[in-house]
């Protein structure tokens, strides 16, 4: 069991309702049933029980990456975690790995990317908008990753390659144009993974892969159902769309 | 660039067939388009063009876990990349995680789970069958991860814990009845994940979990849908169901 | 060219928005973007432009019968046009069809099936609520089917056979209940289709039609994936769940 | 109860397969189970149950008009009747309209259509396929239903309008080249409804609409997931891919 401390991170749960917070002496959180005082988490393990001044029932769960994503400052719409879990398998990034990715946006992508290259690895975080940048910087301090990511201000399409990356990850309006950036950073058999809103974005990235000697190309939708469960009752509730993703392999002739 | 050497596993892919072959001396492989000499590949970087005898092109790729997975043999219908994509995501597994999987059929998602608990995490696979344990062994020792697994032979409805988890993962047919083994094993806030083909069982399981204390319960179901792209003309292929979901975290009283 | 006279029902169209009028000597109508006086559209044919009085641009439509069902006044979730499209088709409804409606809500399949049987079939409808019946009878008079339908007070799984049917449609809590009903009323091989939210309900149907010697028997949900168009931009938007169907076939040993 | 009488059309149902034949004296069936003698059919009522030669039961229903179109001879694919369907519904054909359908392939929407539009209406079908006229024809010959469908030989976009039409139904390759012709066709405030298999003919086609004139132009795909149902145990059966549809209204100016 793992007990809660002065400075840890904490995910406050009260049904459908979850603050992130971090526990420290003296500090008083205010949520929409009640205050408490976070001092008195202390010493609870984490998964415990507690009850607000006004008597709601909270839990305290160790936050995960995934509530962190989930908590983060936004400037953008963010890629759902879904999308994130796909996105991390099909581009084969694991501890060690050298990644760039280009349009970080929040940097809710970029903090999965960061857990999995670990210490030994590197995630090259490109974009063009100053506020991404400063906003994925507050956002992996939060969870401690920073360290593992070099943020760059810029367009990626006008970049010189330095050293050669085992996946490249874009969420860019014209992933076509980086292709040939791609071409130039990828290891000769690496992984290119690219996100999109829209199937034309899709189809156009294809054509350029296609042209420029990328193998194993798929181009798919993942969409996540949810389910309102009930005895006896229990049916689906809306699944949105997020996006379409093309991945590929390089290949060297 | 990583060079072929004597000894390494490669995949070997033409259009839209792919083989999965040990480079080693004196080795031929034959395909459905001709053989190939494995021994001249020594020395190429992953990601080049070669020939077979009859003149077809193939290109060689070192093998993500994807691959190495999609090759395994396997004696049930195995868990789709997809699926293990989104466990990996919302059992919060990373390094130094120890992770208890239960209906572990042909090691599909063990070896996501243990690629991701690296050498200092630990997965703990359950399967009353002896064939599936023998052909997850096979396959964990071909990826190389086996030292991080320890295959069970039994019921885990019927095992007494060693120590605490932090994720159960479970591919069962009564998921529900092991909701008290994962209440028992998990760590006061861990994380509960369970995978299944039917709306009853999600049903069932998610009733279970309410009555046992856990807590932040979804059912959802991911999809996958493939497209064909070709300019102007690109098109949805079919998306098959493959199974629903269930994830919560359990808590203390 | 059919022109706007005296008395036309029409449907004024602004963007996205859609107003159901009828055309009267001295009646003006207000939108949320200004009035128009609706003597002015008299003698225009159906399908013109016109201008509020604070310059909007609106086009006049001559009302479908998906547009009246739109607005029809409500007392609960109505059933969608997709859905309705799809249970016309299924239980083969057609001019001089005898069809037993139950659960008729606020009307929106009723008219779709009153507008199928033409003058020579009928519609029997059953509402265990009142409002139910008479907002339905509201709303039929408005498209001028009332003549078609039957309306009935009371539970159908307590109704006594009249004369035999060529179809029942059930939008019931539990429909499994009326499968006796649905065999009393029905010719030797006619229609039953039910439409219901959760898949529980459907699996209770489909075992309870099996055992009272339906055949043919289907189960399916009907899914509307709305895009945005813009050009090279294209895009779905979410679709939402609605229910799910049981299609079957009476049979006589 | 309806008699099967000498001449009657007639489904034989057995578990999965279905048979559509006529009742003949004289006439023996063969199936993959056995033969039947149709004249032992005659005098049952419909929905009946008997026996094969070889002992194997069937139950013989009426043929609805989906069991007609699924046994259709065919040229090509053929719209499913979850399409049919919708589209009957948004083109608000009723008895008494008048539809232009071009691509008619195998007159799987075509007798719909002419069934919608009853003795007083008119279906006028074009293609460029001598084949698919020569099949259509077969085809609605079979339902009874070719004298209210005029089939056309030639490409719909040369053809010069003869009657105002309430309805204009598209299965096109490039259908955005014949938006002028429906526009010429089509009543002040008609209907369009165009069906393709891509969302580059959709994008086209729905903003040749906008350029036109149409109003209340909507871009959808219907989707029609079947669940194989069993008490517990219900789950869902893939589901295909089958087009895309764009509808919208004329206007004048």
């Amino acid at each position: 069991m793992e007990i809660i401390e002065d400075g840890s991170d904490a995910l406050l749960v009260m049904n459908r309702h979850t603050y992130l917070v971090k526990v420290k002496k003296g500090a008083r959180f205010h949520t929409h049933r009640g205050f408490i005082e976070l001092e008195n988490l202390m010493g609870m393990p984490f998964g415990s029980w507690f009850t607000s001044n006004t008597g709601e029932r909270f839990v305290v769960m160790r936050p995960s990456l995934k509530d962190y994503v989930s908590k983060f400052s936004r400037r953008t719409q963010i890629i759902y975690p879904k999308d994130s879990a796909v996105i991390l398998l099909w581009s084969d990034v694991h501890p060690g790995s050298k990644v760039l990715e280009a349009g970080i946006g929040s940097g809710g992508l970029t903090v999965y990317l960061a857990a999995m290259v670990a210490d030994t690895g590197k995630v090259y975080g490109y974009d063009i908008n100053p506020e991404s940048l400063e906003t994925t910087k507050k956002n992996l301090e939060r969870v401690g990753l920073l360290n593992r990511v070099e943020l760059r201000l810029g367009d990626v399409t006008h970049v010189t390659q330095e050293e050669a990356v085992d996946a490249v990850v874009f969420d860019l309006p014209s992933p076509w144009l980086a292709v040939k950036v791609a071409k130039n950073w990828l290891k000769s058999d690496g992984f290119f993974v690219s996100f999109s809103p829209t199937i034309d974005q899709i189809e156009k990235t294809v054509i350029e892969l296609r042209l420029s000697g990328f193998v194993c190309i798929e181009a798919f939708e993942v969409m996540q159902r949810y389910y309102k469960v009930a005895e006896g009752a229990t049916r689906p509730e809306g699944f949105p769309h997020t996006g379409y993703m093309v991945s590929a392999r390089n290949s060297i002739e």
